[in-house]
């Protein structure tokens, strides 16, 4: 399973943004996603919860929108944190990263009881906004695509 | 609040089709979204948890993109079955439709702690595949507006 090495992104967000419900390790109630370098993409290996379903036996398409959001935002702070230099443990607060826009394509009803993969390849539109162009897969099936525009989150949300 | 009467969808979907973690009514742990008509147009409204956060004060994207899921699908559902001839409270079984494909654009920060109310559109693409535009708003404020592509639930999905 441990395919990845290092830290994931996520368990080195400053502490004031670390809630997101999908991410955070302070969300004591959420998905604890955790985002890693594999080579030159992204990876997060998550198991839905035996209620995360659409249907008995199949994964609700929501939890793998959740999925490959917070996938997405923190594949683009590992992809600027390294970028200015930094890999996740180094010990230097990454950036943090909004979804601007979300877009997920469900190719084939998900499995249900499976660890999930999702995989991300990074592109820079201009220092402050990546996309991320993620691929979902259950054991080697591809479940879902999606695409994730993530923004350098501002100073205040106001 | 009650602006819209009548029964929900997701009150009447069949019961094998009533577990999903978004809107199922049997899914005790879900979200419990329900979608009614308002005039031509659907509605539906909610109030996340407090664990529902992306940073404090504010919701997380992947509830709102679940938010707009639900309500897209719940949406399909109403418009197909109103096209049959009939409303939710006639005792017979609506259509259940799943998600094709999903886009969220997010507008604003979504504020916590405030019911949202999605409003949608629907379009008829095909007799079995439907596209619903949604806008979310926190009181009167736009802060996400959603694409849902719903397609008729196949009879299995092996």
């Amino acid at each position: 399973m441990n395919e990845y090495r290092g830290k994931a992104i996520q368990d080195v967000y400053p502490d004031d943004f670390a809630w997101c419900y999908g991410c955070g390790r302070l969300n004591k109630n959420g998905h604890h996603f955790q985002t890693y370098w594999q080579g030159n993409e992204t990876i997060t290996m998550y198991k839905p919860e035996q209620e995360h379903i659409a249907v008995p036996g199949f994964v609700y398409g929501g939890i793998i929108a959740s999925f490959i959001d917070c996938h997405g935002t923190g594949s683009a702070s590992l992809a600027l944190h390294r970028k200015n230099g930094y890999e996740p443990e180094d010990g230097v607060e990454p950036p943090r990263f909004v979804t601007a826009s979300l877009k997920v394509d469900f190719i084939k009803p998900t499995p249900h009881n499976i660890t999930l993969k999702a995989v991300g390849k990074i592109t820079e539109i201009h220092p402050k906004r990546w996309k991320i162009d993620t691929e979902v897969f259950a054991n080697n099936t591809l479940c879902a695509k999606g695409e994730v525009v993530a923004v350098v989150m501002p100073k205040t949300f106001k």
